[in-house]
């Protein structure tokens, strides 16, 4: 019996219980394997008329699933009004992340997915880390510069080599160091957790034109340039660096297997244009499998069944794949 | 009988000359108005097996378009071999470009279409601009900053407020009035080429979450917002700052008509992305009307019959539909 998929479903008062049941009642359309919901229950009941099954055992997840949306719950979110974020609902998502992640490292669960949660909110309960990455990435005693960020859809995956900074400090943050590392990184999950055992890794310039020759920037021969070249002395696939705006079209995304973007708009930017509904927030370098739908709590639509659950199901299967790759990476 | 397009096709080695012959072969399956390349018609005969007529005169194109690709020639590039420009190819090139512009000011062409050139080899001839934009800008009487590039493809455009700039310098380029000014020209400029009489332009916000409330940059709030504030205070429809990010899915692009963007890569990974071989380049703010197929010389395919003719089809279609809106405007 394998274990289920543990889902946090993130703030009760966001889109998170609303896509975590819809994701659900498609289980067996996208045939997702057994997963338990983490959170509070009635933020499921509150916006979702179908079967829940409030469960205490994880070994219940496995009979419940196919007739119930098994709810690990925490019943202590107090008042839920969707679209109305409180900080009792932050407490109440942070334990929900606290106890997947927990049960996902114990091996109870087989990997983590987490809904979205409030980051303004859990600041004002005295969450201290920049997201929950950082938490996960802590909790799994990884420091935060090696769990590498990666978005990933049908046809891209990209990652941000630096994300949450303002733009004027992006290029004084590019170091050849900085570069190597995520890219190796990146390289390791790739192969783990998708089987790519030897990833092509597109690098993108910074500046326009890829700098033009150094015409418009030097980064491009500074910086990136010289780590794409220490990356091949040490047999990886590494290539570019590439003009950024010619790089995301059909043709030009068959020939890598992931973008190495110098910022978290030029990562971001193509991957939400073309799969905004299905785009996996993957983080690299965890010993657990880690998945999320790469989407904000949208209290804007909470509660008004308006959600959708693109991003969360392929979150699931991504996820799934994720454990079976590195199940078959130690068998073999 | 309305004046024929003028179709400069650019650096004679590129793929300009194939191009324009294979968008005067699906003149009849596109509807595409009279045009005539200008340029050296031996470029078009090395690459391209069909009916070619080197006209002396614009009275000739009319008579000649059912029939022959018209071709206004210049027959001076010296050796032409595909994918190996030099500065005789260029220099044949900037003649191209001054008699195609001097035929649309003068009302012998009645718009301007610009084939792709080698900025390298044309600075090579002494060439002091910053590209063709800039020369046609400078014989309309038009101050460079004025011109407005716009990129549009069949369900987006895009407005770079900077440009061809390292990326490290666009925080501290972009100004209140800039912004201001560029919105303008680009307002004007979708009305008066467009017919599009409020346009509604959506602000991209410099930072990642567009700053999320100055915690990641404040150029948001101290540049970006005032602009917008002053465009609204002016009866100009100006929405955001939005998060980059999640502006450029198609639900999101049905909400405006041109999305302002920061810099270069912010405007171009998304039109690129999504309508790579369709994508035009239009300047506003000309007395002429003036687009051009938004690629380069693509020197490395030239002259192997692989060049998607798609984005010259495109700028022809939208020049003649920019000189009938003009038309209409004055007429009404």
């Amino acid at each position: 019996m394998t274990a289920p998929l543990a889902v946090s479903i993130g703030d009760p008062a966001g889109v998170g219980a609303e896509i975590t049941a819809k994701a659900w009642a498609r289980r067996e359309a996208e045939a997702l394997p057994p997963f338990v919901a983490i959170g509070d229950a009635r933020a499921v009941v509150r916006v979702w008329n179908g079967p829940v099954a409030r469960i205490t055992d994880m070994a219940e997840v496995a009979n419940a699933f196919t007739r119930y949306l098994p709810v690990l719950t925490i019943d202590d979110a107090g008042e839920i009004t969707p679209g109305m974020p409180d900080v009792e609902g932050a407490r109440c998502a942070l334990r929900a992340l606290e106890l997947a992640t927990g049960l996902t490292q114990s091996g109870a669960a087989r990997a983590l997915v987490t809904g979205p949660v409030s980051k303004a909110q859990l600041y004002g309960i005295g969450f201290a880390y920049a997201g929950q990455t950082e938490f996960i990435a802590e909790r799994c005693g990884i420091a935060g510069e090696n769990a590498v960020m990666m978005l990933a859809g049908p046809s891209l995956r990209v990652v941000p080599i630096t994300t949450h900074v303002p733009l004027a400090s992006v290029a004084g943050l590019l170091t050849v160091e900085l570069i190597v590392a995520k890219a190796r990184a990146t390289a390791r999950g790739l192969c783990r957790n998708f089987g790519i055992t030897a990833p092509r890794l597109a690098f993108a310039g910074l500046n326009p034109h890829a700098g033009e020759q150094g015409t418009i920037g030097r980064e491009e021969i500074d910086l990136i340039q010289p780590a794409i070249e220490q990356l091949r002395a040490d047999g990886y696939d590494a290539l570019g660096p590439f003009a950024a705006d010619t790089m995301f079209h059909e043709r030009a995304r068959a020939g890598y297997d992931v973008a190495m973007c110098c910022y978290h708009d030029q990562a971001l930017v193509p991957i939400k244009t073309l799969h905004f509904d299905e785009g996996v927030n993957m983080t690299l370098g965890l010993p657990i499998v880690r998945t999320s739908p790469d989407h904000g709590t949208a209290f804007g639509i909470a509660g008004q069944d308006r959600a959708h659950p693109g991003a969360t199901i392929a979150a699931i299967r991504m996820a799934a794949q994720a454990v079976e790759h590195r199940a078959s990476a130690l068998a073999s």
